[in-house]
């Protein structure tokens, strides 16, 4: 049988540690994984691209058969580029769900053949998300263990330079 | 690597073309895929735990890397004892998603190691159920595209016996 | 053009001054309504079906272009037979919605142009249900603000047989 | 008995296969429907309210007892001055619901005489939303069997203006 | 000022972690709090009534300003009797929330100074209920981490008696 | 026991009569209420925090064991530097429970000993929000009945000057 690869985007801006859980949740499942992190300039991230990506490579340092990288095009298209024949996406909460369902079946009417798998993420972080983190750490809240070391140094840093 | 066994548990009381729809998607993901039945004797099931296998062995016949089996034990462990490492489940409405969630924490508390995937089945399957199967068929409603041929007959027969 | 007659269908168990509310509601908005009472002996009722359609009729008694009956086939057959071009039904909770939805399609799946179309009831009646007045009566509380007074009356006369 | 008349409104930007289902639908219930399409220069539309009345206009070319307008005063306002005795909206997910509901009881709470009415698109309709129309477009999907022709042609010209 | 009574509903069939956690909140909030078991016979519960109340006194044994007790009448009347000024419900999921929302308005509209208020147990409770207890007992999985000890012993020996 | 001080925090852009009637409902339950308006200029509010302050203060004038204040630090920082056990919050529909599930559950991870406590407005408030009250405002619609008087006036002020 063929490599199993899976794709798991997002726009990680940043990565939260329940990311990080769902990542190595799926590393266990496929022979591949590919994290996918979308450009996205119309979403107006706090990170660029590039430094969405490091932060995942630096938190995953070591990690065999997981890739991280940046992509701009559709994803369906990505993923055909890259064989892979499931997206990986991470559930939480109710609101969570519907929008991923509407996403998964649009993909699904653009490819058959590429499979959608919702997996949960470790209870302590149900209710975590990228936009809680910057909502804490822009009033000065203590992000430490929703994020990885690396992150919260950077997010330091935007904080000294006046965001 | 191992070889990728996935469960697929359920009433299936009875199986309908959604429930189809999901198997036919995860056979092309895992090299192998076992249905499971779960004997449920408390839901007071239409059909027997052997009839509703039978039904789903009967809707697939010929296809490989495929087991349908009845199970009357804790999901997890029937899981453990075939070492297979995901529960697929299907999700389609909302409610469905809350029950499954909390059901998939549960079973990761009692096995952090065995991993819930969720599936959408194709969208004409979004809001179909074997309940509701049975409550048009109760009523003399056409089922014949909701459920395979088999199944249609075994209600029938049901029905004019008296029910 | 051709009347327009409406179908509103439930087990009305009993009704409810909410269900009053959608009935005078729809009376505005087509040339005739049948509000339908669900025979549904396996849902084991309170009220017979005979006495839940007496109640409406006693409710609504003198109110023109509206009829009041029971069914026991499918209900897009019942609609078929009466020549209903639009199956009324109240939303309340999203929980409402959610089944509804389903049930909507899947009657447009048996007779596609028997249109389901959702009303909402005034704001006061929002979480107001039948199952819920039952649960009040049955501890002694106070239901007449919930149901019309016939009702309330049969109520007490069950509780005093000891129900 | 009067003329019935139904105001279906939306912001349309643009138009999608899904609202012409609706659409369809409603024109076999009501002796005249009226698409209001909002102004809502503070969404920050991708078309102008100009160009999404027309589009709608060719999509339904030759359909009688249908009209295309845009309105920017408020909704219940602009159904008095019609005479319209029904506001239509689609109801597709559960999150569409809560804000609908909330909407519908805020606009009678207005004028109590204006009946919201909600209806069911076609199933294969059930995710698809405008919002992931431009979000496929933008990244180059293919539309073809999301919104009609002209539409599809219209947002190829943008993305060649660049957008 | 008067103490402050508050008063905790529920079948506790049987009182799981989650609840306990409830209270030991509810119990730094109030002046007195009491647990009031639900007799409830048409729920058809595992345990008595009064095992439900032995199996909280137990739990919390030594406890301050607790008082753990039955009820049979409406929750509003009990209440008055008395003299607390407050419900307490614990909020898991979005299911939860719909009913008990419900609930809390029917409660308000037979006494409307009493306040319902809704508490949220520790997250890694948020998934855990009663009858999922149950399920998981009944088909003998570990509980351990899930309910008191005294509890777990209790669901034992009902098991070795058949159930 | 020491005195009971709750924080009832929110954007309150504007007050409306729903906020009223919480404040007023948490007023008969603690010894201590403060309204704490978050300054929160990233959303872009209609009016500065101080005039949000003052349009509470102004609506509950005379009222005794109540303070109003604007705050822009973190919540629970805030709440522990005002010596408050308890977060008072407004629960209405399905979508807001989910955020402030979400929330409740981030700030008990910063602070484990203050309690967030949901209390539900009264029925006739349960659809109405700030951004409700705008939407119409912006369109010429009546507001009288969804906020105070003050708010009512200073929203027409707004519409004079263009906005």
């Amino acid at each position: 049988m063929n490599k199993r690869i899976a794709i798991y985007p997002g726009t990680f801006d940043p990565v939260t540690n329940g990311h990080l859980n769902i990542i190595r949740r799926a590393l266990r499942l496929y022979d591949h994984l590919i994290v996918a992190v979308a450009y996205n300039p119309r979403k107006n991230p706090m990170f660029a691209v590039e430094d969405r990506v490091r932060f995942i490579r630096e938190a995953m340092r070591g990690q065999k058969n997981l890739e991280v990288v940046s992509f701009s095009n559709l994803l369906v298209e990505f993923a055909a580029s890259r064989k892979a024949s499931v997206i990986i996406k991470g559930l939480r909460a109710v609101s969570d769900f519907e929008a991923e369902l509407q996403m998964g079946l649009m993909n699904r009417n653009l490819n058959d053949s590429l499979e959608t798998m919702f997996m949960i993420p470790s209870q302590e972080y149900s209710f975590l998300s990228s936009s809680f983190v910057k909502e804490i750490a822009r009033h000065g809240g203590d992000i430490s263990n929703l994020v990885p070391k690396g992150v919260q140094r950077e997010i330091q840093k935007l904080k000294m330079r006046g965001e």
